[in-house]
């Protein structure tokens, strides 16, 4: 049974703050400014350009994106060598797309919806207007999805999980319609990952991305991950054939050939210092249970969905009540909710905001627990009752991520 | 007049140890491992997802890409508000090759040089085949490409200094000899930025790329920048049109519209770790004059090309002998350069080696004088005199970036 007293301790939190903004940017984990420090020092300082080879306990940073991406893979179902780290998530998506679109020729539909990323959206756009050969990018409501799969398609392209609702696809079944349809599936794990057990292989994704900085508390800007089905790994061609995805990147030859499965899809030299902060933050999934994850995120949401209601009828509930239909996030519809958030936040408890009213709260039970979320309800309900957001202060709006 | 003794004390290098592959990797800047450890203690750990509007100073961290940007781009003579950090250099030259060649509808010929750093032919390949519409990469060697410069060409790709020999293309006189046949010019600053003075706008580049982690000693894996003169800053589409290219990221709308000017070469999530060890190097060159930089990197690179020729015959030099025809490092041709490369890091003196025969050795004023290379060619006679690179422990490849 995972100890999630333990696993609070691994972190830094700010005396005062209840955190529930897991699912935009994780926390900092203890282990990560000693092993950025260290690494700062002995290997990039000491080591130098040798650090390429000899750094990162020996393995040298050059092998982090692999080796990362296995740490990441085995936490959303992958098999072994088939997860690599780098850039962003919205490269790590066009990566994906512009592979599978080449696995489907003959077919111009790309089917999203309107609950997906935008980043995932434009990403596509960019891409089609380039290749520029008739394709569409078709976008549906989240519920429209599996009526739209007809034999158009070309690529499924959806979040697993609806980064303002909370709401969660069903990637299996959804997964299976697209095959049925002669469709490839490729799943954007950004709010998946570390939420909760996740089966890429399992599910039949044909290719999955996310990102790092949300529930695997990477740090800010850590880097994505791609997963490239071992049926694809051979075949998939990297749109952005970059030197570090070659199959052998320092005989300098002028012509690309691509490297061995999934490390074609690593493009420039990768960012090690971010890295290392993700590698130390990759060590608390070594202490976890992602079913015990699952179980306690599942309880700790249903409490503050409890607690919330109970206290504040004028929220409304933005978040499936079904377990099966929801990723690890709490999210309520209010009016006010812009400037509830940001009383909230002033009072320390750390939420955000998604237009036009959604009030959003990570369930994050490596570092949560029922007193904080109890804590947290109360003075939500205090700010509702007494109508503590109508204040000039809190209607500044400000972004996040 | 710039103090090279004030500036060698703002890097951390080891004892012993004479650093020419600056290059490839910058040394560690003293002030960068204080300032990410306090980045992650007081930004990423104390104001967590707030970070993004109140870190760094209280611009944000949300501002860094285009506040470093303009550090950069005051380095390499760009107009301010016209260059902006992110990504790798491969995705960067993706960027702007892929808007260049929409601007050049009707040319099919993207010209460029077997000096240019693989990565840059590589995504242009990678591009060229998406794009499939008949475009052709023409690679010539780097003294045709003048005779090259026909109206097939849609865009001249080069990289102004060639990462092997450190030949120094004439980047306005190119650019110029591009306009006239109607071409577009992207330069990769890669081996320029930081080791001398460069003037995009004064030299009418369309585009320039660089990284941030050679002669700007940004850390492993410190991200790309991209530069887009303003006469194309309004039209260039962004191919990877990521949501913080957006005209509004936060409003998350469903559909891509590109920030104003440079902005919109802006992709993911930037690497605010990475950026902020960025930052603290980049403090460096508000000592600096580039000019004195380059004065003092030719008397330097004069020195040590007259020590190794008169002590080491066997070996041939590589760079070109006139000034105005080289960047900032210094190779040399020796058959067994390879193992006697080895043998020189083996006793401190850190160059590097590019197949097939070529030791780089990188002459970068800021932390190496004169007695440095006097030292480090006495080094180098000594290994070839007495044959101390034909050593089993020497021949065994290792890979360097």
């Amino acid at each position: 049974m995972t100890d999630f007293s333990a696993t609070r301790a691994m972190f830094d939190l700010p005396d005062g703050v209840i955190y529930l903004d897991g699912n935009s940017l994780g926390p900092l984990p203890r282990a990560a400014r000693e092993r950025v420090n260290r690494m700062m020092a002995r290997e990039w300082g000491g080591m130098l350009i040798t650090g390429w080879n000899r750094g990162w306990n020996g393995e040298g940073w050059m092998a982090m994106p692999t080796r990362l991406g296995d740490r990441i893979g085995r936490l959303i179902g992958a098999e072994p060598g088939h997860t690599v780290v780098g850039d962003t998530l919205s490269i790590k998506v066009y990566q994906a797309l512009a592979a599978a679109l080449e696995m489907r020729p003959d077919r111009k539909v790309v089917l999203s919806d309107s609950g997906n990323f935008p980043t995932d959206l434009y990403m596509a756009e960019g891409l089609l207007r380039s290749l520029d050969r008739g394709h569409e990018l078709r976008v549906v409501a989240p519920d429209a999805v599996e009526a739209a799969m007809t034999d158009e398609v070309a690529v499924l392209m959806l979040t697993e999980v609806d980064y303002r609702t909370g709401r969660r696809h069903d990637m299996p079944a959804l997964t299976a319609r697209a095959h049925e349809a002669g469709a490839l599936a490729i799943w954007d794990l950004a709010h998946s990952a570390g939420a909760f057990p996740v089966d890429v292989a399992g599910g039949g994704a044909d290719f999955a991305v996310g990102c790092s900085y949300k529930y695997l508390n990477g740090g800010p800007g850590a880097p994505a991950f791609i997963y490239v089905a071992p049926r694809h790994a051979g075949s998939a061609r990297p749109a952005l054939s970059g030197w570090l995805g070659h199959e052998a990147p320092f005989a300098f030859d002028l012509d690309y050939r691509p490297g061995a499965g999934v490390e074609r899809m690593r493009v420039g030299t990768p960012p090690v210092i971010q890295m290392t902060a993700l590698d130390a933050a990759l060590d608390v999934w070594d202490e976890v249970s992602l079913d015990d994850i699952r179980t306690r995120s599942l309880e700790l949401s249903d409490l503050f969905i409890a607690e919330v209601e109970a206290a504040c009828p004028d929220l409304t509930l933005a978040t499936p009540r079904s377990h099966d239909r929801r990723g690890s996030q709490v999210s309520f519809r209010f009016e006010h909710g812009y400037a509830a958030m940001q009383a909230l936040i002033a009072r320390g408890v750390i939420g955000d905001f998604r237009a036009p009213d959604i009030m959003r709260f990570g369930i994050t039970p490596l570092y949560i627990d029922d007193s904080d979320l109890r804590a947290a309800a109360a003075t939500l309900a205090d700010i509702i009752e007494n109508r503590l957001w109508d204040r000039p202060e809190h209607r500044h709006r400000q972004k996040v991520t």
